[in-house]
């Protein structure tokens, strides 16, 4: 099982190739349907009162245990953005954070001996607040947003510090850690404490970096780019959940999450919100796994 | 044997990380340099009569044939340009074309049955002049820069439809091709005639595509680059290098040489201009390339 925590939120987005409004988002909301098809998943957030059943039955069809998902009086957490022919960069119209502002986890029992941890963007300080209700024994990453990096560098320092992994985008590593070089900020990272850093290029792929050892994927080359909103949360989850469905965390096995990672994040933008996953099979992340070894082996 | 045509300059160029003046430089130079570790090369451009002794003697000592140099009454090619910590982002503060805007090349006839070509950046209507000499079962690949995908697309796409292989840096490919897809900018440019097409991505590496196969290299992860200036031109010397070396055109080995050049690359980047270059070795650039296998396998 994984345990995230993370953002469910109703999105309003704007790309070239279209527009939604009122659509399922949140950076739990994706990451745990895209590790749903590779493991149990348990999901700790709160949403409003003017949250529509029909997500809570898509999530739950998807084989997500919405235990830990509140529900309060007001209103969902709303993002609205959008983006323009560069698609790595997600511009933000308005964030409602609504009843996340006075959100408290609290982990449901079962949740709390679970051997995976995401920690999905979200405050820091909550982040903090579900890693000390879960086992030592867990392995957990954290992902975070440059919004965090400018308003809350303490507290996002002192995360790190406790994560085993730690995921950001690479724009997000070189700010955190004041350099140009993708390796200095791999290693900044490392020297905080976590064994494993994972960069995320969008559409160039993503790092791994430990101690001894790099790795170095290509994005998928995809056809139609709908939306690349989630498309990190997408990965996150393919790469969890690859590791908790093996539960093998060599790295050898490290690198080939890496790669189901992207192949989650490449259905993820095939459409908007989390539209591709609805009738996405196994077959399908297969053989995109496949493509991925065809297209980077020399 | 290699033919390259292309500019050979003095160049000014500054970094975060030092600067230099009256510096070796230009798409040929750059080229030359880095194939000369694989093969024979034969330069074809244009000095003037101010151009320094000890490069002439630089070039001869790494087995570059000059025959194909002309010396000019006049003043050599100048680039000035600066770089900001976005290293991926040339910035032209001047140039002066000198020399070069009279240059009508004339191939040496030893250079007229070369079986590569290599049709460095400089103006389309040189290329194509280039390429009318030799003999048509050249291997032939063409550079260009937005400078002259602006000025003279119809040379241009004159050029690249008679080329076997394309290479572009991912940006100009998307501006030539007026797409934010770079699936779709590799296909339009394949339309033109082109049985390949290489976009160079800086430190996000390299892809390939063909009607039937695509490939995606990643660059080397660099501790300190001090200078990219010349690195799409050691790229390129490096993969045509080894094509020319090994005189197989296989797709497999196309993918192998496509690592070579990214080496090359990156050996470039770690010093101004090709000082890094003076004392590299084979050995050096085998075990960069076993490097490469290892950071990419899964």
């Amino acid at each position: 099982m994984i345990v995230v925590v993370g953002s469910v939120a109703l999105d309003k987005v704007k790309t070239p190739f279209g527009q939604v409004d009122e659509m399922l988002g949140g950076s739990a909301t994706h990451f745990a349907c895209a590790a749903s098809f590779f493991t149990k998943v348990g999901l700790v957030a709160v949403v409003g009162s003017d949250f529509p059943d029909e997500h809570i039955d898509f999530l739950t069809a998807r084989g997500v245990d919405l235990s830990g998902l509140e529900t309060q009086d007001g209103q969902t957490f709303r993002w609205e953005g959008y983006y323009e022919y560069d698609l790595n960069q997600a511009h933000t119209i308005d964030t409602q954070l609504n009843v996340f502002e006075s959100f408290k986890p609290k982990l449901p029992e079962n949740y709390k001996d679970t051997e995976f941890l995401f920690l999905a963007n979200i405050d820091p300080d909550l982040q903090q607040a579900v890693l000390s209700q879960v086992n030592d024994d867990v392995f957990s990453v954290c992902d975070t947003m440059n919004y965090w990096i400018s308003s809350k560098p303490g507290s996002l320092t002192d995360l790190i510090k406790k994560v085993n992994l730690c995921l950001m985008n690479d724009s997000e590593a070189r700010e955190f850690c004041q350099t140009f070089s993708m390796l200095e900020s791999a290693r900044k990272l490392i020297a905080l404490g976590p064994e494993a850093v994972i960069l995320k290029k969008g559409e160039h792929g993503a790092l791994l970096f430990t101690d001894a050892t790099h790795f170095a994927a290509p994005a998928f080359p995809i056809e139609e780019i709908k939306d690349p909103t989630g498309a990190g949360d997408s990965f996150a989850g393919g790469f969890l959940g690859h590791l908790a469905k093996t539960g093998d965390l060599s790295e050898p096995n490290i690198r080939k999450a890496i790669i189901y990672g992207s192949v989650m994040a490449s259905f993820n933008v095939e459409g908007f919100g989390a539209q591709r996953l609805v009738s996405l099979t196994n077959d399908e992340i297969e053989s995109r796994f496949d493509l991925f070894r065809s297209i980077t082996c020399f």
